[in-house]
């Protein structure tokens, strides 16, 4: 076995374990943004024009009920996402901790002035912030991150005070939407790569500060490991690299080769040696090369490491390249494969490996087995689907001691949220799978004795009856995480992974396929369907007339 | 004139001046990233890993050369660029001011351990890390920020010790990729809006902590306002916003409804009023109960500010809401736009305007100069191309007193750098446009007399001859940017937009054109097609047999 495949135990609570834990010792060096650039100003300014207008009227306090859903799978133009994974939510909460508006942020919007030169937020609404301007009085119920989840179902609902959960909304959206769809991606990659180790080496090319997130996401979803060191270090994961070009290019200038600047990182790596083979030539160069340093440090007691491609076809070379290291008695170095990455161009050189391997004499099982991924780019971008469309939507606010639900009758049907308080079901079929998230009103009792009756969210009419026999499981997805100003409870990346391996495993195989998959059921129970028509019509009926 | 079109005077030194300044109190609430992922550790592993290797070597403090470019503009897939707007340095050079190995990093990265158990990294070389591991002796030469910049030629060049400047990439290529990217698609939508005001209004779907590079990147590329809060004041402009729907909503859950909420935001800002009007009908509901509003301010002596349109055909309901607004005598107020919107969206927006609105009797013109674009997700994601694909590669290296330039050969010739030292200016012709980027080595004067060969950077045999007369002026590009741990100047982002402004004026119309532009010359002058073509040569002499 190579090095690499032995040390990727994928998800192994050792290799978590022997990394050490970044200290939380909060910040001597910010990536050069002053706090009150990621503080509680970490907003969209209509957050804070619409909490004064609340503020004004008294509904500043109002109880309120947000709920978050994405509305649509991924589409990656030539393949779809069937699932995704949830992530990010753990940050959001650590920072909904700490946010709020201290002096400085108070002073910044009492500086602000509308066009006639007035200040635009009141003495009296600034006051009110200073005072209760954080999210002491906001309760969260959310799913666990590293879960699979679907679309139009909540994957968190935000309870508390008006003003508040509308401050809250640009936060929560913007440090769940981005994780979510990168951690999906990561599991289709993941997927693609047959078990084989993913490497997420993002940063680079990923959206700046952001990028941390992003390898974040990418290790929760799929990714074995990443190189980015600050990040890997806080979720307890090993950083991962090999060399760059760079390396081969310093030694060539100063009058030596390729050959030199490999044997100078296998002196410093003996046991974890993986060489860039692709700086003068892959396989004229590069590779002999790598089986010379091989030699040395077999003889001289170590386990060679591996080559990693990074250019040109690497179905080929990773065919070719193995034909060499088989030769020199090398068959269990990794191949680790980088460049313009991603679940579908993983997908076709394995399959170009199954097919021409053969002819040149190399056990294409034997080449898939030894390979790794190197993904970047495409993977902390989401390459063909750029942003998850996920929305926060007042459903519920409180009037004279009850909820009252509050809905938005679009013209677009497709975008009539599903209103009021409520819960959310995983309903397991008799094969053992999960079939269908369904959402049901607050005051329903778990579906357990007699047919389920399952309507689709937002096409009238549509509707199908699972019976009871057919009913293996019903589980509640949602559960409190954040209370007080407080998280409750802070799952390791570990458990997020182990969450996303046991739901992925539950999914249909349709609905997990890279392209086309199946279309997983999210359904409204009887109760809110009920609820939803009523709603619509009541909203519709106030319409005025056409002038 | 409407309120918003008043007060977006782009770019006005005067709305820059109003806005307070984020006070930079460095961060007491950070957007949950404990420092170690935020500081010197926002790294690839393999930079730590060579830099090792160099230490081990001798090599660390050896002066190196490393050229930040990037290979193509954006491909968006039915639409190109043919420029980009360079942006992300200041924040990159801010964060390599105080960026360093600290105890905490040490600890670490001394924590991190081999296949075998052993320390990865020496304890010589953490003490060196942790006495020498900062940007002291890096020296960035770097195009400012705002301006138009091309492909192959260098935008920034970094001088100084090989494993710090090897250490530097990841940040440098991150900070400045993404920012370069999204100042690049805010220029296209600024042009695509013929100078009406351009709102950013991503943060909801952007790149989690990444938004506000990507933020402050549209507002130099072209955004005149951002909604995002924290990052407009940090850089001095306003933020803007109108309301979201929940407003609406809520007032409709308590009992009232449309009017009622419209009202209230009115009551808190009746001279700044902008409202959402697609909460429930747009034509039936928004508009006719913006209009009864409008009227009430007027009547109390307010200016109405406008209506935004968040759904639907955006063009029609553009033209029939103006109808409407006209009617009631509002010919003036503004109509925001959003949804889905960028460059191509903005454009046939404005060209069904032109066709249509004649016939219900709306002028096009009138219409078109009162509207105001809200981007999001396409802007603050680049969608089409999501990544720059700018690299970082090191182009000399000193070797006994003298620099020697560093190539890589790659099997794909239109990978293969410009190496060694260099200077990069811009020439302009006898028109007074921009006309080529011109890369020269180190040692050449400034083309003045003579005529000018213009070698391409990688196709071979492909030139040109610029005559002396046609040559305008010449410019030269790279400005010192960063010593002795220091900035050298601190440009706001009004020089930045202003640069941008002039730059993109100075460019041949076709080139700005959106779709399918021409191509702009970055060339090599005739030594430093010399020394290419010398190094490249040995290089592949240097290259073994076949195996």
């Amino acid at each position: 076995m190579g090095i690499l495949r032995d040390r990727i135990a994928v998800e192994s609570a050792d290799v978590e374990a022997k990394v050490p834990l970044a200290v939380p010792t909060w910040q001597h060096e910010p990536m050069s943004t002053p706090d009150t650039t990621t503080g509680i100003l970490f907003t969209d300014q209509y957050q804070l024009t619409m909490a004064q207008t609340y503020f004004r009227k008294g509904l500043h306090e109002r109880p309120a009920q947000f709920d978050y859903t994405f509305r649509s799978y991924p589409d990656y133009g030539t393949h779809q996402a069937g699932y995704c994974i949830f992530a990010g939510l753990d940050p959001l909460l650590e920072w909904m901790e700490t946010a709020h508006f201290g002096p400085d942020e108070i002073e910044l919007l009492a500086g602000q002035r509308t066009s006639t030169g007035t200040p635009r937020f009141d003495v009296d609404f600034l006051d009110w912030l200073a005072d209760s301007g954080h999210f002491g009085g906001i309760e969260v119920r959310a799913v666990a991150e590293g879960r699979v989840v679907h679309p139009l179902a909540p994957l968190a609902i935000v309870t508390g005070p008006l003003a508040m959960g509308q401050i809250l909304e640009t936060a929560l959206l913007n440090r769940l939407n981005y994780p979510t769809l990168i951690a999906t991606k990561a599991s289709r990659v993941h997927e693609s790569g047959r078990g084989r180790p993913v490497l997420e080496f993002g940063m680079r090319r990923g959206p700046a500060e952001g990028a941390n997130s992003g390898s974040r996401a990418a290790l929760i979803g799929g990714a074995d490991f990443s190189s980015n060191v600050g990040v890997s270090h806080a979720v307890g994961v090993d950083p991962k690299g090999t060399h760059a070009h760079s390396l081969v290019q310093a030694f060539m200038a100063l009058g030596g080769g390729e050959l030199e600047a490999f044997r100078a990182f296998a002196e410093s790596y003996p046991d974890d040696c993986i060489l860039l083979v692709d700086t003068i030539n892959t396989l004229k160069s590069g590779v002999p090369n790598a089986i010379t340093v091989f030699g040395e440090l077999r003889a001289a007691g170590h386990q060679p490491g591996g080559i990693r491609l990074d250019s040109g076809d690497l179905a080929y070379l990773s065919i070719q390249a193995a034909k060499q290291l088989n030769d020199a008695g090398f068959e269990d170095v990794s191949i680790v494969l980088s460049s313009n990455l991603d679940e579908l161009a993983m997908w076709q050189i394995i399959g170009q490996i199954e097919e021409e391997a053969p002819r040149y004499g190399v056990d294409p099982q034997a080449l898939i087995g030894r390979l790794s991924y190197g993904v970047g780019t495409r993977l902390i971008t989401s390459r063909g689907h750029a942003a998850l469309d996920g929305v926060c939507k007042l459903v519920a606010i409180e009037d004279k001691g009850r909820w009252v639900p509050a809905i938005k009758v679009s013209d677009s049907p497709g975008k009539i949220p599903t209103p009021g308080l409520k819960q959310v079901w995983r309903v397991k079929d008799s094969r053992g799978y999960s079939t269908a998230d369904v959402i049901a009103t607050a005051e329903e009792p778990p579906p357990g004795n007699g047919d389920l009756v399952l309507h689709h969210p937002n096409r009238e009419g549509v509707q199908r009856t699972m019976r009871a026999a057919d009913v293996a499981g019903v589980e509640s997805l949602l559960e409190p995480v954040f209370r007080d100003r407080k998280r409750l409870g802070s799952p390791t990346i570990a458990e997020m992974r182990e969450r996303r391996r046991a739901d992925v495993e539950l999914l249909d195989p349709g609905v997990r396929r890279l392209v086309n998959p199946h279309v997983y059921h999210v359904s409204l129970t009887q109760q809110m369907k009920d609820l939803q028509r009523r709603l619509v019509a009541e909203a519709r009926s106030k319409q005025p007339p056409a002038q």
